[in-house]
This record gives structure tokens, sequence and C-alpha cells, in this order.
């Protein structure tokens, strides 16, 4: 199957040439999850990076005391992309991703990912770039719950 | 000057050839803080990402309350890089890094960030693969944060 056109959407993706991204479809994998099932378990060892194309999912993390909460909800018209962290640093899956609704993804492994970028590397340079943009957003977000939640904790200690 | 060597030194510059390394080094811009002076401050605009060469700094960021605190001190043994998230999103600072004793720095900036990874680019991905594995890192840190000040805040609400 060609999915140059599925993954033209991507903003992840813009800049990289219609060649480059032919390359890339040839790569990816499709899946497709029904509504209720995991496609990514927290704790679990996992290398692939996920496109959602169809559907909604909710990013899920667990409390120190096992209680789960949604930290987010992506849906295929955001254009997202899940499972980076842990393709990039072949570490941990940090959070469970669950199909809210019936879902199609596309993904890439580790090893086809660095295939990619080793081949085509000025592709790989602007994938690569907005990878980390995504990573720095991620960090800014957290940077800034962590202060949301610090200052809730300083409040009720000064409660006592 | 060539910074070759001391650039050589770095993890993060692993795998990048004499050459690259040669171009890489006429990018980079030498400096100098004293002790107790800021390289970069919370807040502020700025894109460059800096090596530590000499010296020690510490990563400090401000509380709600205005008040600051050390997250961490970076040797120049440790080989450690920061500012590499301005430097990726073209956004804030997200902490200051204070001299704590007198450093010796270099440092790229975007501009020449890019120049490097799209004149040299399979360089480029090796570069960015480690800047991104260093980012992800952090979220895995601040993740673990967050999970332990939550985990205070919970208890601090059940004492009441």
């Amino acid at each position: 199957m060609d999915y140059t056109e599925s993954l033209k959407a991507f903003p992840m993706l813009q800049g990289i040439s219609d060649e480059d991204l032919k390359f890339l479809s040839s790569l990816v994998k499709p899946g497709n999850t029904v509504a209720g099932r995991d496609i990514i378990k927290e704790g679990d060892s996992g290398s692939e990076m996920y496109i959602l194309t169809k559907g909604s999912v909710d990013i899920i993390k667990t409390t120190v005391y096992g209680d789960p909460f949604v930290v987010a909800t992506l849906d295929a018209s955001m254009h997202c992309v899940f499972g980076e962290m842990a393709m990039i640093d072949n570490d941990k899956r940090s959070a469970t991703v669950r199909a809210k609704t019936d879902c199609s993804t596309l993904s890439i492994d580790r090893r086809q990912f660095d295939e990619f970028c080793d081949s085509r590397p000025s592709s790989g340079v602007k994938l690569l770039r907005l990878i980390g943009v995504n990573l720095v957003r991620n960090i800014r977000a957290e940077n800034n719950n962590l202060r949301l939640v610090y200052q809730a904790l300083i409040e009720e200690i000064e409660k006592n």
C-alpha cells in the first residue's frame, strides 16, 4: 500500500520530498485497534512511533497509588504522533494509549526510523528537528504542571 | 581557534567525523563567565545551546512564589550541554543557568546549528538524535518529579 497521501497531512512530515515520503511509506506498518483496547501500555518495552490516521485515543498515566487518569485525548484530525519517546531512547513506555473509538494507525519502529534517517539524511534532519520541537513542547507542559501541583502542595501545607 | 579536540570529548558529538567536527568548530563561539553571573536567564529569549568546557553551573528555576531553587548543578567534567530547548523551539529560556565558578563555554546559535545540520545532514541526524535522547531523559525526570509532588499533595490533603 502507498500511504504517501496520508503521511502528507502530518505537520511533522512537512518539507519532506514526495520521493522521501514514498520511501517512508514503504517502511510504515498499518494497524487497527478496536475501541477500548490499548495500543501502548505504560511500562512496556516498545520502539514504535505511531501516527493516528482514524479515530481518537486517550493518553493515560497512573498515579503512585495506581489510579489511572487521562492526561490528554488525541483525535486523528489533530494529526498528532505518539510513542516517539520510547522510539527515541529505547526505554519503557511512559503512558498507556487506549483507543477511545475504533482507530487506524501507521507505525514505524526504531530500526526503520533509523534506516530512513540514515539513508535520507536531509529529510531525517527535518523530521528529527520537528520531533525535537514536540519533545520540548512536552517538557514545557510538564514544567508548567509541576509548577501548578507544587503551588497546590504549598497552599495545602500552609492550611495545616 | 580550532575547538575540534574540546568538542571530541562530548558524548553528544560521538560518531561525528573529524572533518565535520572541524566545521562545527568553525561555527561555535567561545565565552567566559565569572562566578555568580548568569549565562542564561529564565524567561529571556535566546537561541544558543552551550557546551560547558570549564567550571560548574547551577540550573535555577523559580517557583510560582518567585523563590529561586537549584534543580541541578553541572560540572565541565560531566560533558553536558544546556540551553538546547530554546535553540530547538525558539521559545523562552525555561531556567536560569548561573556560573558557580568561573566558567568557559562554547556556544552555537540556532542559525548556525541549522547550517551545520543542513550542510552535513549525516552528522546532523546523529546530533539531533542525541539531543532527542537528552530531551526524552528530561521528560522522564519531570514525569517522576510530578509524580512525587503529586503524591506529597495527596498525603497533605489526607492529613487535613
